[in-house]
């Protein structure tokens, strides 16, 4: 491989710089994604192995990244569960029938990777075929807490009333339903390895509406039985955000790397995950609407507060924002790189 | 006065019971609010003492609450400051010409309460007398970073770019912005006090979109500025959401309690606030949705965390949210009271 930074940095091995991605590198910022994506609806996208493989790429073209990830969803393993979805044009996705009863909970499928999502399989093969060495490539998944509360609140959410009142209500049935999810991503995170993944990101991009003792009860030990299903055939990241007041507690559910957002300081955060453990994270992805001075000075900030100990790996907080411009991507890297030593 | 325990627990002074009030206790979810709303704009309730007053009440007449807080929005000061805003029917505030240019920021007038927001000064004496000494009555505002984005951004906002753009290319404007929020929040709390508000509540609702160091340069000195307007005139509660992982900063703006939200344990928040400080909260309102026994439970381990030491104010982490069954708001207040030793 000819560049293994990022894999290094997972597992705390010493690297010649700090390697960096971006969680939604390929997206809508980029002119060449949006000359693909005017063609074809999202979810097309996703399903067409060469379209997924190419804007996969895209980024890893134009910018000096240390890894890529596949473009894909987090909601693609939904249809084999048997729970359908759709996007919504100019907007979120939505569920068909949120799922809000025990007996749709029952009703749920363990998929079968290979039928259910065989394009996500093809376009990992495809890309790591295209990668070629050049940079390792993340497949991922969202975090069962993420994956229910879209199930039940059947779209975005303000306030995740639904959610929160199955949690109250029903916990029995809200365990059954995370555990069906860890069911599903076991097999999905597995076959994404097979496919060529060479680490995964769970997402629980929504588990900060939750505070510490619902997250130990009714999330910790699924998101923990999620990252033990990969055993240690890869490296996993641990990815939340809003949960900087309980992120030991976040960190007990496991990870090679636990990601947080902007709201920590990266030093805090990375004492209480303990210096055993790898960290990612953690620019405001709101600092690349600035001048490149600030995101710069920004990515410094960041990089001082992981004062150059092994097992950072730089990114956003979150996904780039649509309307970031693509100039502060570059100026993003190349600081990272350039700040943290590489020639 | 009747009933001082909230008063007395702003002090840290020892209380019979744990106090409660509830932030937006005042709204939607009530029936006799809704018979109101059906035939007024929101922005004309705010307007007419008579129906702000009224609804006001409404919740100190149904629940044994320990305050009222005055029916209004923080909004309100911006028509004074020459900012023009209204509300979109079903939809949030939207501000006509947002504030992107330096020039706009300094055209920005410093308001006199008194011809700026009559209707609000009165209202708030017509609730005082009404009360005759029932419970104490809280005035309100926005915290400088809040309003000061809601008038960037023109609106609700998810990702806040244009305040950040503001903050990183231009910090000299996001200065001068803050400091003409501060003499305008000055005269406009001083004001309240003089017409009745026996303490105040400033609301940094969105301040948790930036993260530590942001917080420390561009929002601690113009809280703390605004905070320290009041004297100590009345106690002043400084709130503010999605901030638990730099408490201790937001601690340092001031405030003689501090209210956070429900991501951060109450004891811990008050450990990092220091217990020569009251603390507010810090309930999750999505707790209202389940049943009985999970509001009563999940009271009472907000109550144990806060130990019985003095200086407790329960109440939710952020406001009640629409649909909020009323049953669960009596099961919550009455629970408060029961399980901290009234009688």
């Amino acid at each position: 491989m000819a560049n293994d930074t990022f894999l290094r940095a997972c597992r705390r091995e010493p690297v010649d710089y700090t390697p960096v991605w971006l969680m939604r590198q390929a997206g809508r910022y980029l002119k060449e994604y949006m000359e693909i994506r005017k063609n074809h609806p999202f979810l097309e996208m996703c399903k067409t192995p060469e379209l997924a493989c190419e804007v996969t790429l895209q980024p890893v073209r134009r910018f000096e990244l240390d890894a890529a990830i596949i473009f894909a969803d987090i909601l693609l393993p939904l249809e084999g569960m048997g729970v359908k979805f759709g996007f919504a044009k100019n907007e979120g996705p939505y569920i068909e029938k949120p799922i809000r009863e025990r007996s749709q909970i029952d009703a749920i499928r363990i998929i079968n990777p290979e039928e259910d999502v065989p394009y996500l399989l093809s376009a990992l093969k495809m890309v790591k075929a295209e990668l070629n060495g050049k940079v390792p490539l993340i497949g991922f998944c969202g975090a069962p807490f993420t994956l229910a509360s879209y199930m039940i609140e059947g779209g975005g959410s303000r306030n995740y009333i639904h959610t929160k009142k199955l949690i109250y209500s029903d916990p029995g049935a809200w365990k059954a339903f995370m555990e069906k999810i860890c069911a599903v991503l076991a097999v999905y995170l597995n076959a994404q390895i097979e496919a060529g993944a060479q680490a995964l990101q769970v997402f629980d991009s929504w588990v900060g509406c939750l505070g510490p003792a619902e997250y130990k009860e009714f999330v910790l030990p699924y998101t923990k039985k999620v990252i033990e299903s990969v055993g240690s055939r890869v490296p996993v990241i641990n990815f939340s955000t809003n949960t900087g007041p309980y992120i030991d507690l976040v960190s007990e559910a496991g990870g090679d790397v636990v990601s947080e957002d902007w709201r920590i300081r990266l030093d805090t955060a990375w004492e209480k995950i303990g210096h055993d453990r790898a960290i990612q994270g953690n620019l405001d992805p709101g600092v690349l609407f600035g001048p490149a001075s600030a995101i710069r000075e920004k990515a410094k900030e960041v990089l001082d507060m992981a004062g150059g100990r092994p097992g950072h790996i730089f990114n956003l907080g979150h996904g780039i924002i649509l309307g970031t411009p693509v100039d502060s991507v570059r100026v993003l890297v190349d600081s990272v790189h350039e700040l943290s030593g590489a020639e």
